[in-house]
């Protein structure tokens, strides 16, 4: 089945970026690589605001390097333009379609706003933190609060150089869902 | 020079209890041992909810383990009684005095309210994190909002069963603090 895995850097108390949506704070260690996850992903989704960070960010125009990227939106149009691909379908609609579809994993970006309705419907298999050694105070919740309980189980933690952590997660339910 | 270690059980979503004040989803696997860490500390302070919740949890009155405990209130009287000593002295000031006096380290054990403060301040030293591998989607915050940032240093990082990971990381500029 294919897994949807909600992978982030977060600062130490839990913000995947600031309230301006620069992410500063978060680095990538030399020793670090991100080749396997890569590898195991064809597909990221992200919310509307992510996507237009990454705009900003790629001053003025979205660079999906080479994944297929589709981006839940309320306002905008569905279909692809602007380097992604938008959908007004619900994640669980989506969700149940692409896992109907043969293919690789799929890599849940954020924001914060997207990753709550995705475990709010119980749609996420793993998490891929990476954890980044400061408290930055305040900024844009990578689990802001209501949705219900979930369990994980704890599948790997490395350290790598300059204090990164990097955490790996299935949801305990995950395995028994596969099998249905 | 005495520490401040902000010594914590936390969720993966960053919540120290549930909004009631509950901590059912933290939990101590057989490997894991606070012995070490009971034994550089010769005294605890906490706010006055945490302070309350120990009373509640404690079936009516508050056990200190034969720590020192300081309790943090603007509305109970400065003093001893209950079990615990109250100081309506600022966080600046109380470990101002602490340091200036020969002893142990001291656990900060929260809640959220009194990290926020003690961060704000830059009174910590060190963090203690115990995080078990369970969103639990709303609660009180470790690392509520309202400092401003604060680099830390990794000094450990252990996983034990049940997906426990122990972290304790160093404020950068500890060091520099302590020889001045």
């Amino acid at each position: 089945m294919r897994k949807v895995v909600y992978g982030v850097g977060i600062s130490l108390d839990g913000y995947i970026a600031r309230r301006d949506g620069s992410v500063d704070f978060l680095f990538m260690p030399t020793d670090y690589s991100m080749a396997a996850f890569f590898k195991r992903i064809d597909l990221a989704v992200m919310g509307r605001k992510t996507y237009e960070m990454g705009v900003k960010m790629g001053g003025g125009s979205f660079d999906g390097q080479g994944m297929k990227c589709y981006v839940f939106s309320r306002t905008i149009e569905a279909g692809e333009h602007g380097g992604a691909i938008f959908t007004a379908e619900s994640p669980a609609e989506f969700v149940k379609e692409l896992r109907n579809k043969k293919g690789k994993d799929v890599w849940l970006m954020g924001g914060g706003e997207l990753a709550r309705e995705f475990l709010r419907e119980d749609l996420v298999d793993e998490l891929y933190l990476g954890v980044v050694p400061v408290l930055i105070g305040e900024g844009i919740a990578a689990f802001p609060s209501g949705f219900p309980q979930r369990e994980f189980t704890l599948i790997d933690n490395k350290t790598y150089s300059k204090g990164l952590i990097a955490l790996r997660y299935e949801q305990t339910g995950t395995k028994k869902r596969a099998q249905k």
